[in-house]
């Protein structure tokens, strides 16, 4: 292995799904550069995104990484990528085919979330589809939310005290992705994630550990970690929350 | 290995998403049991959702594939278990990150045909969302479909006729899944498959490939493949097509 350091491809003005692989990258203490950050990085990745990729497939949309000869695309990919290589997930087979299921869960969760601000078109703005964003909400925050939530909460459940991470006896991947979407959602949707909260004690639990790890602590207090805001996938819209009586 | 077959559960009157794995399976010629189509199979099939699944981890939705000890779920995680056990990738790793992260962009696109006629919500009928789907199918057919095609098209021209795959030299699970979403929008949005059609040759090429497949000729002549229709993810509702004249 060389040394040369990880590139990371994502839009420089969010955390989107870009963020799963920045928390991965941080808590593997790995070396990346976050290229569209940086000088002329977003003409280096629509220049990637019409380049060759691997074996001639390049991203259909960002986040990807360059690991020397790979261009590695979709987020769950590129994190069952990094993960065996540092440690992010236990070596067996069933632990990574778990690990990935899981990933690919949370990742449909993340689209929903993402479809309540946009349900009728990603090129529309919010503006352009507020009614429906409302009934979609609605949805989300009454039904399906709980529904994965409860699922979650339910696989710490089952471990009984045998251990308090999502997959095997030590901090992976996709704990640090059950933060992500977990500090995304109180974003979000704070009255819904409160009225929620009694339901989840080893989810939140879990969020602290992972918050407290000392490399994840020393992120989200830098520069780099950047803050959720209204362009990306967790947007703050009070009007789409639970309603204030409920 | 044993001898037993695969398991597959998914829902029993419809293709969706289980139809990525049985077509992986039926080109394999693997023995398995499509459980919930045979009888107490629903019943079977909720118990498992409500199990230990893998390392105390259930699937959160069908389809999943139960081979031997592993229970493994979400259909993209399915096919890359399968797909190196039955020659339907190449074992080097850069084709088997390509085809994943392939898959994982089909499957973006499937979750956009499910949300055409559903937009505002999974739990209700599309009856009571058609206006929002109808804006929604409107953005889908004019911008993300011919982008989601034009994207697959163009890795079959960048192999300029080395190979007719999109995943290396022969025929992949990647192949297989591309064959049954060109079907399936062929069912659902007839009228913007034709617009489409002059503009994605090799697509086509490849998808008559597939289904000339011995194996998977046969299967599709058989009652194992059942028919498209309105409760399953590709629906032919004619008002949510591309309008007749564009």
């Amino acid at each position: 292995m060389t040394d040369a350091p990880y590139e990371l491809y994502y839009w420089p003005s969010i955390q989107g799904r870009g963020e799963f692989v920045r928390l991965a990258l941080e808590e593997a203490g790995a070396r990346y550069v976050d290229v569209a950050r940086g000088p002329g990085g977003m003409a280096a990745m629509m220049k990637m995104i019409k380049g060759e990729g691997t074996h001639g497939i390049p991203p259909f949309a960002p986040p990807f990484l360059v690991d020397r000869a790979l261009v590695v695309a979709q987020t769950a990919n590129i994190l069952q990528h990094l993960a065996p290589r540092h440690g992010l997930i236990p070596d067996d087979e069933a632990s990574r085919v778990a690990g990935n299921q899981l990933m690919l869960t949370i990742a449909d969760l993340v689209n929903e979330v993402h479809d309540t601000h946009h349900p009728v078109a990603t090129g529309l703005y919010y503006e352009d589809q507020k009614p429906e964003a409302a009934r979609r909400a609605h949805g989300f925050t009454s039904e399906r939310l709980p529904k994965f939530a409860g699922y979650f909460e339910s696989i710490l459940e089952r471990a009984k005290g045998r251990h308090r991470h999502l997959v095997g006896a030590s901090l992976s991947y996709v704990d640090l992705a059950m933060f992500q979407v977990l500090s995304g959602l109180d974003y979000a949707f704070p009255r819904a994630m409160k009225h929620l909260a009694p339901s989840l004690p080893r989810l939140l639990t879990l969020k602290a550990e992972v918050a407290a790890q000392p490399r994840i602590a020393a992120y989200l207090a830098s520069e780099r970690r950047l803050p959720f805001n209204e362009q990306g996938i967790f947007r703050h819209y009070p009007e789409l929350d639970l309603a204030a009586r409920h």
